[in-house]
């Protein structure tokens, strides 16, 4: 633990605090688990009304990089060091977004070094609004340190949060940006900086859109809808989301990796919209490119 | 076409007939699709009574096969021709198991060619009488080819159909084979033979087991069950099955791919089993190496 890692810890702590404020004061479950070959983590998981299953990770771990996992980062092996905050929601009603944050820092013995992190919206209903609100906080959040972040990233973010066996985009994007140093300065504490304003940010980006939709009135059709939708969240992540494979092809915690996972998702065969329905008109904004501002 | 894809196409249709006959005569939905590049299909999809969602696809397509995906199948590039049959059935009862069988056939243009196909068996409740049934239907099948193929493929199956970050077998296993050439024989009619026997096998291993089940009680905590066990049917075909990953990353046609998702299926963070339970048993029993004869 570093004060990198027990600044993480804190942000996880918080934003549980404000999820459970949030969510009728219901607690998260935490699961504090070790690394056998070094670090550990502890899981919040809450099972609440508004947030049907949601989880913050957070992961302080240590050890050897070994030959595979050093050439799948294009780096030389040796020890490493890595710490972060995961976040996934899963809401209960069909109108709120699911939504996905990560804060990370990774370290070398040969003093390499970098910052990466994302946020990310998935309404199963695009909502322009909520999607206007979520784009232009996060572009505040980027311009207080770097007015060539927000570009930069959120086009990083529309090319990574996408699915290419769909032609889809996951949702209404957001940023991602990944080795990330601070070239100007000499030590860490810029590119830090900025990170936590992203992960502080979290909560002030989602918990209005979450009180706003919680109680939309919704039907058995836009809960089949939202099953659908869960379900080409499950394919990103298991198919294309580079940090969930690394994970589950390293021996990484297989519970801590996969509670990003939906509590109920569905498949159906060649399922169809309905012309100049709120569901075709989602699909229809699932692009990447669109200038939400 | 020729006479290895006709014979798949009549494989299709009579599997159908007998499913949909052992399902009160439900109809498959028919969806004949065209490949762009060369080739096509005929996706059936059953959404019946005692099979929730069930996909028997054909396809027959040929192209060039680009370096990339030659790479992958670690063979010269070239113009190619591919046929099979492939089957997911996703059964209501979670005392129905889950059923997958694939047959196969591919041919390069400078005279390389090969069968390959398996069949297995993923129960959400292991009955060791249906799982001795069913592997004995299948050694009985092997064995009139040769005595060394079931023993070997069953092997095979326990090796391919498992889930490294889960520890865990998908099912009971089956058979597994690829790239299966008669090298006694000068033509393929012997490869293809057993082929054949394995795709005429697979109505008389599944449809009894069904029919002893669909109409197994069960309670909201058996339904749970199975909903998990088909989250880790969805874990093993998106981030472990070669056919999947190869298809989705080739711009193979994901309907067909993906009609192996199970109609609805949940994740629960870090789920326990109670001791001596039947969900422990099979747990338990969801490892290699197993006779099940």
């Amino acid at each position: 633990m570093n004060h990198i890692s027990n600044y993480f810890k804190s942000l996880q702590e918080d934003i549980c605090q404000q999820l459970s404020d949030a969510d009728d004061c219901i607690p998260f479950i935490v699961d504090a688990w070790k690394r056998p070959e070094g670090g550990g983590g502890t899981s919040m998981v809450l099972n609440g009304k508004k947030i049907e299953k949601g989880g913050v990770m957070f992961s302080a771990v240590e050890g050897v990089l070994n030959e595979k996992a050093a050439k799948g980062l294009n780096i030389q092996a040796g020890d490493f060091f890595a710490t972060g905050v995961s976040i996934v929601l899963h809401p209960t009603n069909p109108f709120s977004p699911i939504i996905h944050m990560n804060v990370r820092y990774f370290e070398m013995d040969n003093g390499l070094w970098w910052f990466g992190g994302g946020i990310d919206l998935t309404p199963h209903y695009i909502d322009p609004d909520d999607a206007i609100f979520f784009h232009t906080g996060l572009k505040k959040v980027c311009d207080l340190h770097d007015p060539s972040f927000y570009p930069t990233f959120k086009t990083w973010a529309d090319d990574y949060f996408f699915l290419p066996h769909r032609k889809e985009t996951r949702g209404v994007g957001g940023i991602f940006f990944d080795r990330l140093v601070a070239a100007k300065r000499e030590d860490k504490e810029a590119s830090f900086d900025f990170v936590k304003a992203v992960g502080e940010s979290f909560c002030s980006l989602y918990i209005p859109i979450l009180q706003r939709t919680f109680h939309h009135p919704f039907n058995d059709l836009n809960k089949k809808w939202q099953y659908i939708r869960r379900g080409r969240y499950v394919e990103f992540n298991l198919v294309w989301d580079k940090g969930t494979k690394f994970g589950l092809e390293t021996n990484g915690r297989t519970e801590s990796i996969l509670v990003s996972m939906p509590p109920m998702a569905s498949w159906e065969y060649d399922h169809q919209v309905e012309n100049g329905s709120p569901e075709e008109f989602t699909l229809s904004h699932l692009k990447k490119g669109i200038n939400w501002i």
